[in-house]
């Protein structure tokens, strides 16, 4: 069996692609940039978690503090950009959820490229990140990040 | 991409194999004898319920009145026989559920093979369905359908 093949559908059902935002006074811009791809399951379902950190040689798997499950979590810029997005470039999701990688991945290689010390890159960062898992929470709204703006 | 292993994967994480039981006066021993393999996901993420359809060429999608999801459901024990277990068999899961699947599959064949008419085989369904996913709640107790049982 195709093992890449079948990691990518695992992640299309239970993976997700984050970009987090925190306050960072010291920074230029005052915002630090954080992706993060996870997967999590139920303690008892471990196994395909260590496959996948096998896989994809990168990683961590730690319990969620939030609940009783298990995290795999890449969250190393180099990692993700160098193993975790050419991996799904290769295997591309089939859902919806293909979207919010597309724009990750766009996020990812502007971090690398130091465009999140920029105001515009940052704008261009917030604004992808706005877009993805709509139905997830954001600790932080696009006005605490730029309080200039008007409410969406 | 092996679209295959994909739809394992993507069951390895969403997928369901349940085995549930309704009391049924008219029939020989009572109890009527449901299999299901299911995969629910958020209406905005359809795409992979209707791919995983054409795949396996049998079940229906409709909505969950339980939630706002979809559900694509394979109830005909024709199609669980001959379809869906020996894909799962050539595409075994890499998690715990695949102890899941192999219980259901040897429940399939039970019923297929009339088993379930008589007390020897449904006992061994009962025992082969308790064992299932462990989380999930039962609206029957094994008490409920072997009432002389002592409680385990």
């Amino acid at each position: 069996m195709d093992l890449s093949a079948y990691f990518a559908g695992f992640v299309d059902g239970e993976g997700c692609f984050t970009v987090s935002f925190s306050p960072r006074s010291k920074l230029l811009i005052g915002w630090e940039v954080r992706p993060s791809f996870s997967v999590s399951q139920n303690a008892d379902r471990s196994e395909v978690l260590l496959l996948m950190r096998q896989q994809f040689g990168c990683g961590s798997i730690r319990p969620d503090r939030s609940d009783k499950t298990l995290k795999y979590e890449v969250r190393c810029l180099d990692d993700l950009v160098e193993r975790i997005i050419p991996f799904f470039e290769g295997h591309p999701l089939l859902s919806s959820k293909q979207r919010d990688f597309e724009r990750f991945a766009r996020v990812c290689k502007l971090v690398r490229n130091q465009a999140h010390r920029t105001e515009l890159g940052l704008r261009e960062i917030v604004s992808l990140a706005m877009a993805m898992n709509p139905s997830g929470k954001r600790k932080f709204a696009l006005e605490a990040i730029f309080p200039q703006e008007l409410k969406l």
